[in-house]
């Protein structure tokens, strides 16, 4: 069944290599498509503005353990985890659609509670539910979430419009969602071994609280647009820092430096990290969950950017070919490298 | 964790229920949002057309047997399943989106037979890949598939417009795509029990060809528009003819005749299921993945249907609250069920 020459495997693509090499021969034929693959949302031309269309699936197992993951949480999550692709091509979200799959474990109390969560984040976001359908499955739960958004034309920001000595930006603090899944992790391990059934999560609740019930920076967003700072390229940080990154600067064609002391980490991350023994910058460049978004602006709007206090400014892009490196405060280079190929 | 009076298991809602009792506070708050939960597709108003969005999962070992499915055949299939709820909408789609979810057990050149087929079906619809994501899976193959298109405002049909005395039409035939399934699945347990290896499927093309590689009826489609038909209502014949019917009814507020000698069964779907000794009617009304179209007409529009051949007349609606029955040859009337939640 092997076809010559084609041997690779699939791990060695890693994701976005995987979908790129499935799909190097497409050619939009229509239109209306404006963007295809490869960016956070398929964008078509809808008269006047564009549609942004965006789908995902969270499977059971990988994205999600119900052992530690309440339902009306993980529909939340589904929805935050959609209109953040949205938001990241600075459009505004209007619809999700729920396409559902459940094994016979689960009860309707159940999947009532993941559609609280559904439309909970929905009523937050203003967004409508506006469509889903329900199917069986044998193999626990899967989540697909679509979620449909609109941009004016002139607003759109992809992940390919980054140039060379560009600020590189982010919202928030990272690595806090990761931490926060260390601990579960480690609570559903202490009540399957030990049945300990109550988990002890006090003192830990803005690590798990990441990881259980993200939010989208919607006000930081809102005030990039009151002062006029229209990004060159965003993405969501959702893979990892450091994959998002590479991938902004892999498909703007430049290289980067961020510097290692301006990367934004909670104090409360520090701590839980120090705790599990690993450097907080770990989970803050590669854990991924984080819900903030990355993105680059021309360096004349340093000033403009500085006023707002949730953005902070973690390094610039560089030439073409000059690489990929995180800057330590003794002006030793280390390159950036994503975790290959994770969920 | 029960909460009181909810006791109601999943199974008593059926399918549609279910969907419907956890949406039924949902009320759209977006201007755009022109239809929300229930019908084939989201329905955003974008400007000057009418966007339509549809989302879908099929996951392994329910909608999908890895064993006989050739995966270049599921490919083409999982994007047939999209664009058919575009279509029943009188709608055209231009874009379809993947988000695969795959365990390590696959390879590669498996991954590439599955876009293969994905890609092919693109072509031959017209329809542009457009956007995709692959995630890793510990329980073998999940696929989601969103389709996107277009229709203009006044041309859109939904499945609540059917009023009493409109014609019942159908589209091509009924059940062959369940007697393929049969065949195959009598395959495989030969292939599990024996070790035969090489299917015999000779004689059976239709039937097997109709469950592998389902076209969508796009020329009938066509000639409905050029000859100015309207259809009152429309949907895809995906859950079988009897719950799809019905479906239609409840959301019209209508009941419905159709007549037991009009539904139309290929020869060789009888055939088959006289070897399996079942009445051939059984998989025409309840066997499901016809991908054929069911829709109503005004009763007045009797003669200019009659003029595409491959459109039937199976019979007519009638009025709220006189039930949905299937009249035999000698004027006997059954009450037509569908077979509850199945997929």
């Amino acid at each position: 069944m092997e076809k010559s020459g084609n041997r690779k495997s699939i791990n060695e693509f890693g994701k976005f290599g995987l979908v790129n090499h499935l799909t190097r021969d497409v050619k939009p034929s229509n239109k209306s498509t404006i963007t295809g693959v490869g960016d956070d949302s398929a964008v078509i031309d809808s008269g006047k503005d564009l549609t942004l269309v965006t789908t995902d699936l969270l499977l059971e197992g990988i994205h999600f353990n119900l052992i530690y993951t309440p339902l009306k949480h993980l529909g939340y999550k589904s929805v935050i985890r959609a209109i953040s692709d949205i938001y990241a091509m600075n459009g505004t979200p209007g619809q999700v659609m729920i396409a559902l799959g459940i094994s016979s474990k689960f009860s309707l109390v159940q999947i009532e509670d993941l559609y609280e969560g559904i439309k909970l984040a929905c009523t937050k976001y203003n967004v409508d539910l506006a469509g889903g359908d329900i199917t069986s499955s044998i193999t626990g739960m899967t989540i697909g979430v679509t979620a449909v958004g609109t941009v004016e034309k002139n607003n759109m920001v992809k992940r390919n419009g980054a140039r060379a000595n560009d600020l590189i930006c982010v919202t928030g603090d990272f690595g806090a969602a990761f931490m926060g899944l260390q601990l579960l992790e480690r609570e559903k391990k202490l009540f399957i071994r030990e049945k300990v059934t109550q988990p002890d999560l006090s003192g830990f609740e803005y690590v798990v609280g990441r990881q259980l019930k993200p939010e989208i920076p919607v006000s930081t967003l809102s005030e990039l647009k009151n002062k006029e700072i229209f990004p060159t390229s965003m993405i969501d940080v959702t893979d990892g820092l450091a994959s998002d990154l590479l991938h902004i600067c892999r498909l703007s064609d430049t290289g980067c430096r961020i510097f290692y002391s301006k990367v934004p980490i909670d104090y409360e991350t520090s701590r839980v990290a120090g705790e599990f023994d690993i450097d907080p910058m770990t989970p803050a460049l590669n854990g991924g969950e984080d819900y903030e978004f990355l993105f680059t602006i021309p360096l004349e709007m340093i000033e403009t950017i500085k006023t707002i206090e949730s953005v902070k400014v973690i390094g610039h892009m560089t030439t073409s070919g000059s690489g990929c490196f995180i800057v330590g405060d003794d002006g030793s280079e280390v390159e950036i490298s994503a975790m290959g190929w994770k969920e």
